[in-house]
């Protein structure tokens, strides 16, 4: 299936109604701008049963921490504070009772540590299998709100942690190992909140994104929006394990974002002494009719066959 | 599995945290004020597979009407506009292609009906059923928003349409019967959202919510929030059929409703004016310290066996 062909079916479908006001489609959240300069910021994300993860893999507690951290993770990256969410859950018979206690445990650990209310949801019976699927809001001040189109050329790309640990994890996961260090980086991803409050907060911070299917993906999606392209310097990738892992792995829930060059240096020392660790500047945005990434190593650029992570 | 239950253990894990701007749980939609006297209002449904419909029974442009008419009878039962949605799929690979651009015809054209944008979601593939959740949003000016929780002692109880016909055609195809007219109506709803808009900006209509499980579920929530009970008098309710199936079916997205007796009968002929018919009156709202609804059939109370529809 090609998400993104039935997504821009969806889209033209669509582009004849108003907008109510609300922004169009294409970041990581919808934009509803409100009162005196503010805007929510809305985003959903569905995890299914043996797509998105093997209820045999994880735990309850787990599941229901990160189905909530990966939505909240998106609404950091357009430089919001979550402040609610709404939760449908379609649970097999079996895991009502005590599985389903302990999902929300997890569900309400990931809620409090960042004051993330629970407004509302739905809960029903499944008959097939486990379907988590999950709205977080954010609230932002509207100068604050950072997009996938606001990259410009000569920008730094820097990513906000290290790259490839989930991928690592997944991998062990499969292969029947569900409790190394990686897999539990797989099952249990800290959303970068505070960090993409902070950089919302900086105006030479141009383009923003959360890293969910590796750069090799989420950085063309920047690119196609800002109508630019990228040099990426893979010995710049802070990789955990392969370049190619760290780029083309999924799930990482780094930030991906774009800074005036200027600015750039000054920028990394403050975010450092804010969060303990500088973030890593991988790249360079250009000129280019085409959205494209021209991988260097070492200076020299090379052709590599990568391609983001897809969970089908 | 009680879905209350689970409900109310949620609810008691999030009430010390703060709202951030939301009301709290427990109507039709989540409400969130803002500007000079305006509120969203957000409600989510989630629809599994072999539990809120047979696929083989419906066609996908009828299921994609369906999905978001239901939630928007939430919203209108708020008194609110709906103006957009974001729509998760999670769909067994058969059904990408032409299955699915059938869904999103019949999804897009509950949406023009209406206004109401897409301004997001998620689209995965799925290795069992087929699920949807949806989520709609409506703007309402804060005045006339209306909750469960405003009925008062005296009110005449009201509900916007006849009912039954939802339970009857969904008897039919449980039957294999299903083309009939009623399991048209089960499978093709119109949500009362003119009605529902019109309702929220009479002051005499005090509370109102959208009947999905019956009046004998549904009007015991407006009791409950609003501490009364209520007598209902089985002659005056508009059965399609019998009148225990009206009042014990599920899916008709009637609005049902509470009117300050004074206004009542002006209410009912200014509603008929503008929408062809007059409302129901089916009881009236008494004071009571347990949320119960008295039956009566022609003056005589009696002690029917009536619970609301479940799905499960």
């Amino acid at each position: 299936m090609s998400e993104f062909g039935f997504i821009d079916t969806i889209r033209s479908m669509f582009a004849s109604m108003p907008f109510n006001g609300f922004e169009g489609i294409g970041d990581d959240c919808a934009v509803f701008p409100f009162g005196d300069g503010e805007a929510l910021v809305l985003t959903t994300d569905l995890l299914a049963e043996d797509v998105h993860f093997l209820r045999r893999a994880t735990s309850p507690f787990l599941l229901g921490r990160k189905s909530l951290a990966v939505n909240l993770s998106d609404v950091a990256a357009m430089g919001a504070r979550p402040v609610a969410s709404m939760l449908s859950l379609a649970l097999p018979r079996e895991l009502t009772g005590e599985w389903a206690d302990e999902f929300m445990r997890g569900y309400h650990d990931m809620s409090q540590r960042y004051g993330v209310q629970l407004v509302g949801g739905d809960t029903t019976l499944s008959k097939s299998g486990l379907t988590v699927n999950v709205l977080a809001i954010g609230r932002v001040p509207a100068g604050n709100i950072k997009r996938r189109s606001d990259a410009r050329e000569g920008d730094f790309v820097m990513v906000g942690g290290r790259l490839g640990a989930s991928a690592e994890g997944l991998k062990d996961i499969l292969h029947g190992n569900f409790d190394t260090a990686y897999a539990m980086q797989h099952k249990n991803p800290e959303p970068q909140v505070a960090e993409g409050i902070w950089l919302g907060t900086r105006a030479e911070v141009h383009a923003m994104m959360d890293l969910s299917d590796g750069v090799a993906s989420d950085l063309v999606h920047i690119l196609e929006a800002s109508h630019v392209g990228a040099v990426v310097e893979t010995e710049h990738v802070p990789a955990v394990t392969s370049v190619e892992r760290a780029v083309c792995g999924g799930e990482d829930y780094k930030l991906l974002f774009t800074v005036e060059p200027e600015a750039a240096e000054r920028l990394m020392s403050e975010y450092a002494a804010e969060f303990g660790s500088r973030p890593f500047a991988i790249g360079r945005i250009v000129a280019s009719s085409d959205p494209v990434i021209e991988w260097r190593e070492n200076g020299r650029a090379f052709n590599p066959d990568w391609h983001g992570f897809s969970h089908y």
